[in-house]
């Protein structure tokens, strides 16, 4: 085993606090990753808050997590020392399911294996994630990550920019189309990076004027206030795909209005009740789709970051130690960060040298 | 001007009542049709109710007429005196938008003009419905009807029919799927005969053991009881197509927990609330969608009818007199009917000679 430092929960109340803990020596097919820089999601806040009454403690959080290699198992293929990785939200999967045969290993029959709070398939480990110093993982859950781009600003691609990029692609945006991206925050300025690059008409649809301003500068080739009903019902009918990002329960209605016939909005955002409730109608009046989207496969979040590489994107990130981890939360939870949240690693190894 | 009979209702709170009205003369392009059955359709009670408060008095109800065409208009192409001919819930759209050109008229971005409450294009006369002996319509709202079916229960596959027909075709159902029908009443009975007819392994998924019997009469390959939590886990994950006739407000969640990854479930019978809300987990946890589709184009309206009379599929009907309508009514709101009830408008004619 190899003895690794964290930070992690042991309840929903308390904070995350210095924890050391072991990881497994790499295997055959594993990469032993010294990890770098480490992204706060938002699902990390519901996740130590047992917001989905599924925490398991203790908890070390973090699944936008990216370094260096450092050490490879003898059949590994891809990778290797020195180079630089990056792992997600998904650590293993059942490999043998319809989906995982298809490289969607994030809808696996068996469910994937979670990067933290969850177990290691086939024994009773708690999987432990990024807020640490280091990490063991099987190859085919690591994607090579290119040396052109700003590697702090890539941690967050590995949830935020995958679970915008991948639905963006399964629903084929691209030139010719008008498509919004509804709120504004870690996931939705990665979804207009995305949306842009891939050549789409992109509005950024939001309740705040002064959000508005901000996605110009990231790409939006226009702004739609939602509260202004005038300016939706101008937009009426108009749209062919809405990536909704909103984390939190809201109406729908307004936005599915917006849809052209046949077209969908996929969430990306609610993983609770969408209330108040859909109005049939508001389906059943243009064939319209209300989907929903998680993450990516492997293949495809490589694709991803290569994608990103070949035009430039990463996220717009604010760097905070270890440390700080705490007082970030606080300002998560109010929305005060543009627009993800990455810990410098770096302040956890001068605390534990 | 031609003087017609009917039941209409004046207010929201009385019975039918006997009816006088004037028709338009048919002009160029319209076919005049003497009434020989019409359906009583769900949203005639929830019409008549004023339930969704657009209701207009008075209100002569009825879209699922099917009669013989007893005069032309002299650019009449498709009809002639004689034939036998039916008309759904449409009587006129703006035939310029991208859905009237694509025939998809149910669709139309101005709206399409309803066979019954609803005023006709570019005047203000009120538009009446089947409950009456004759009825003049544009040709393309118009649709043929083969000698070989029987006709009274031919009567309500212009709605109840049309709208089953035309999300099995939209979301392509056929043979190797395995499709399951919600609501077994007379949208429910049709997309049974419908899914079954075009190739698919159906699943009559509904609340009553009573009910499951009669669905494998109509062709039902499997029942499957929504209350028994056991054989809905059972099945859960397997279906290709779900379509969702339910008339009320319900919750979708069970059902979508049915859907393989990126499948969909159509509803068809709620306009209004779909409560209690969906969780989004529900769709995102497996890329799922939950749609909708309204009727069907008068092209496809068509395809419906040429395809019962290739496979010998008519509804199950129960005759009334139109002097009993207000009792069928009586017995519609407790569901106490298998599965359309139509009106024989020899009892009308009876009535005014």
């Amino acid at each position: 085993m190899i003895k690794a430092h964290g930070y992690a929960v042991h309840d929903a109340h308390s904070p995350l606090v210095p924890f050391e803990f072991e990881r497994r020596e790499p295997g055959a097919h594993d990469v032993q990753i010294e990890i770098l820089y480490c992204g706060i999601c938002h699902s990390d806040l519901h996740q130590i808050h047992n917001d989905w009454s599924n925490s398991i403690y203790p908890m070390v959080p973090g699944h936008e997590i990216v370094g260096r290699v450092v050490k490879v198992g003898a059949h590994v293929g891809k990778l290797k020392v020195g180079d630089l990785a990056g792992v997600g939200c998904m650590v293993d999967s059942c490999r043998q399911c319809p989906a995982c045969q298809e490289d969607l290993e994030q809808y696996c029959a068996e469910g994937a294996t979670l990067t933290y709070n969850d177990h290691e398939r086939g024994n009773d480990k708690l999987t432990f994630g990024g807020y640490s110093d280091l990490i063991v993982v099987e190859e085919r859950f690591v994607v090579k990550i290119p040396n052109s781009l700003d590697l702090k600003a890539v941690a967050p691609l590995l949830c935020a920019g995958i679970t915008t990029y991948s639905p963006l692609r399964h629903w084929n945006v691209g030139p010719g189309q008008k498509v919004g991206v509804i709120g504004l925050g870690g996931l939705g300025h990665m979804g207009i990076k995305f949306a842009k690059a891939l050549g789409a008409h992109v509005v950024m649809i939001t309740t705040s004027p002064e959000k508005g301003k901000d996605a110009s500068r990231l790409g939006a080739d226009e702004i739609l206030l939602s509260r202004d009903a005038d300016a939706m019902a101008a937009h009426a009918s108009s749209f062919d795909f809405l990536l909704d990002t909103i984390p939190v329960p809201h109406d729908l209605n307004p936005y599915v209005a917006l849809l052209k016939r046949d077209r969908t909005l996929a969430i990306v955002g609610v993983l609770t009740e969408l209330s108040p409730p859909l109005n049939g109608f508001s389906l059943i009046g243009g064939r319209k789709n209300v989907s929903g989207s998680a993450i990516g496969g492997m293949a495809e979040t490589q694709e991803m970051i290569d994608f990103c590489a070949e035009h430039g994107i990463v996220s717009d990130v604010e760097m905070v130690t270890i440390q700080n981890v705490n007082s970030a939360y606080e300002r998560l939870q109010k929305n005060d960060v543009k627009y993800r949240f990455v810990i410098d690693m770096a302040s956890l190894r001068a605390q534990a040298a």
